[in-house]
């Protein structure tokens, strides 16, 4: 089975989720610039989350590139991926409309160390279908990103209930070190590639 | 014809049947957990619904692996299954909302039974287009798993007036019965290239 | 330039079209079969655009089977086409809420008219741009299906003041009448690989 | 890196963007004409919004035509591109509301200065990974289009508040100037072929 329908599929599900988040944004009574204060934390919650979901369509893309083939495993292990990041849309509105009260923020960080958890998986099914020896195998490493990542998330969620802004300042921090593109794949292809 | 646009067309209508159902999730007035206590129900049936337009997916990109050509009837057969899966949203929200209630549990099964009817009326165009000798007619054989989904659909909608939880305990019993990948296309096709 | 982004931009949006169309049936208060009437009138109005779109998105698969480069004016001949499909979801919400009143049914043809008409320019200008003895122009000959469903959409919208079912019949008969799949294209493509 | 993934993942949210933008116009209540009366300020604004997201796709259709590879670099300004264009069904809908009252007509246009403000760092991003020999950079040019559009934004931002009409006069002059097509880079890439 080639890997051309599980991309397509990925990048229409993720593309809908990216883009009906906007849809949360709504349109206020009122046509003067007081009627678009409410909005803004709507606003912030959809730009961290537009980020999070850029972050996971780079990433998948990353890993993917260096795929052969797929299997029955492995089209589930994206699905399960898929299904917390399809949460994303209804945590961020819940987190947006109240505020960043703690139990939306705390949900929040819930939803996406659950699609963390699904990426790291996704990464490993995908590592054990190729083998130890592979290009993907050795470009991955010990994945110390996805791993600290997980570990940022479980440590903002109780820390919600203390200070919201340290998980969302948190949940910025993750975004921020992913932001730096992860070239471990692209390195260890052009370095099999030079060898 | 080739079936490359069909797949594509297909990806993209299943894309956003499995992602607007979320949408259904409304986002509700409240900070705490309470307020989330009511979005149980739909929550459970929104992941049911998932796993079905997974299948569904994860189906149709067996089924047309060993497809080479497509034709006018495969393609209205593809709409016609498209359809029937456009109807799972309303259905989900309409037993989520209600409790898993007997008439929208019927329903439910109802819209399941057509999508499982219209999935065995694609598969058998296909194989009367590709031969009785063909590889994908092989593969398919007999076709126990679709017959048998659809009479366990048949059996849970009269049971739903009686105990909705046997009804819904049918469909999930039929969602864990496709979860175990469908090899028998994978199969005949490896079998051929080493014979 | 080639043709690829052009169908896969048009498959996204028209997989669109055919999908949110469903979010006009509403779910309804109520957990019984009485719950589901005020929903009739609604089905059946998506039912018709459904079998519509699909119809659009079979030809414009034809269509452009046949096309081996596109132009800045196929792009937005082919937008132009998709402005108007993009109004289907509106009209057949306004159409089914309103239970086929006169208005909505007008309007409905209206813009099945536009879409009509601005299918039968796409066509044109793929001619123009292929010349007058491409396999294309051969295959569409004169085109008397086109011309004919502009003439029944042109007399339904007046009728639909008279006897609204009438329309309603007129719009059935030009489903039916497309829902015979064109082979004139497949067939033309045929008699050249044969000759 | 090749540049399957980003032109499909991008072609999908602009059909989105394009397509949800439809939702805004809400059905009335009512069967006769005048129920259609207070859609139209929404609808001019949908067409208005439905041309430019057409120019971006199909400006972007023509840049990456002449795009051979594609980095992180590329995939974010790409990202960053499409975040402001998901903002467009949000301000048409504020604008077609309030019956292109100042404030939304200004916030219309400070959309799309960034959305254009992005897509030329996506192009200047793109010629740097490029080389400034490379066809790429030389169809560009000197970008004067991009700079205008740019400077007419800015001025009907402020002219807004003084008289709406010029503002959105200035939007659709800015329309109409993209939809003459872009041949500078089809002209390159025939130069260099020709040559």
């Amino acid at each position: 089975m080639n890997k051309g329908r599980l991309e397509a599929f990925s990048d229409g599900v993720i593309a809908i989720i990216i883009t009906i988040m906007v849809l949360e944004l709504k349109v206020q009574q009122g046509e003067d610039l007081e009627a678009l204060h409410p909005v803004w934390p709507a606003f912030l919650s959809y730009v961290l989350s537009f980020v999070y979901v850029g972050i996971y369509w780079s990433n998948h893309h990353h890993l993917f590139h260096a795929v052969k083939q797929v299997s029955g495993p492995i089209l589930w292990a994206n699905l399960h991926l898929l299904f917390w990041m399809s949460l994303i849309p209804f945590v961020t509105a819940w987190m947006g409309e109240n505020h960043f009260a703690p139990w939306p923020v705390a949900l929040y960080g819930g939803v996406m160390l659950m699609a963390g958890f699904a990426y790291y998986i996704l990464a490993h099914v995908l590592v054990a279908f190729h083998g130890k020896d592979s290009v993907l195998a050795k470009a991955l490493g010990r994945d110390f990103k996805t791993i600290l990542s997980l570990a940022l998330y479980t440590t903002a969620i109780p820390l919600a209930f203390v200070k919201n802004w340290i998980a969302c300042g948190l949940y910025v921090l993750v975004a921020v070190m992913w932001l730096v593109p992860d070239r471990r794949i692209e390195k260890a292809l052009s370095e099999k590639s030079t060898s």
